[in-house]
């Protein structure tokens, strides 16, 4: 069976072949041509996305749209934040080994949910 | 070996916990207080993390910040999906189907590629 | 001398013209195009240019970029904010008049910085 | 009658006044805490009201949410990008003044509107 490590992993890869420095043809791949044209190229679309996931959550809260829409939308987003994390040399191992960090730190939830509580008495 | 399917899964289990039918505590839980709030709460967040990822990368192609700062907000955006996603009955298991069927389409990068020449000629 | 006022309401009514039940017609006005199309079409543009106003902020921050690339994104951000609430049936006299409500109000600016001091205290 | 020149330009002087160079005392002053704190603390507001703006709509979209609410949320991120304009040097004048050249450009729109249809085809 095929996990969801081996996907970002394979995804990752990927995309890290797609770097120009990596033979990655801008008037081949897409990743290639964000990557190329640098970070303002990949930011626009995390924000864009962002913009669609929020879209996507508000038409399925008032029983419109799909949970297809939403999925594809939280794909893209993520997509885009992988492109941008290879861009300067990161990947997706190390976001998820830091939301394993902050799972496996006991107490953790409990300080955020602090600061939520005082964020809320200053809303 | 921990791998990342195992921590994606495990935090998708551990946000489920928290959901007010399965008695997550909004008093005593940061994500338990998000799902209780409803959508509003949580969208929020995902545009907020958004920006903040878009900020640290910057900081980053200028020579300022740290990769630790862009590894984080993006963990705050990928987690904040997730309770998105939680909230609608998905899980990062749909996201990361949807991003393997793409990896896994040929021609697909074509198509995008496709797509975003006819963009740019419109920019 | 042409003053705001002036400029944002022209546009205001300029916008209100492209309506679709004012005779706006898609394939002739760009505007007209958005609000044919619906929310998601401008409000999409609403948080691509909040990003880019992102970005050409931080450019600027660190000495490159130019301040006409931010003033443009703004106008951007604010032009499809204008559109948004030409939709529903509202106008920029009502941001504005809200913006003057928020100035006239003694002790505002104290209880924003109270709730800001809060969410500090819960960052 | 109070115009909104009046009002944007009287705002734009209380930002002003604001500025820790002017005496803005961060202690008293929700505008001189973000322009002390610097470019990230107002733009991850502009990111944030971007996405409120786009949930108001959503909710006045499907019926639910109020028309107060959506300008609030615009006044809200226009308020930001005065205080981003602000420490740049720049004013809402100058946004307000490329708004009025574009809106004077005959042609503008239909420019605008071919690059949009060249991007539909894109998307």
């Amino acid at each position: 069976m095929t996990n969801s490590t081996d996907t970002l992993d394979r995804l990752a890869a990927v995309i890290e072949s797609r770097k120009p420095a990596n033979g990655g043809d801008p008037e081949k791949s897409y990743v290639a041509r964000l990557l190329h044209k640098g970070p303002d190229a990949f930011l626009k679309k995390v924000a864009e996305e962002a913009g669609e996931t929020v879209m996507a959550a508000k038409d399925l809260q008032y029983g419109a749209g799909d949970a297809k829409a939403l999925v594809g939308e939280v794909a893209d987003l993520w997509f885009h934040s992988m492109i941008t994390l290879a861009h300067f040399g990161l990947s997706p191992a190390d976001v998820v080994a830091e939301l394993a960090r902050r799972e496996g730190l006991s107490g953790l939830e409990e300080k955020a949910l602090r600061k939520a509580q005082a964020r809320e008495q200053g809303e």
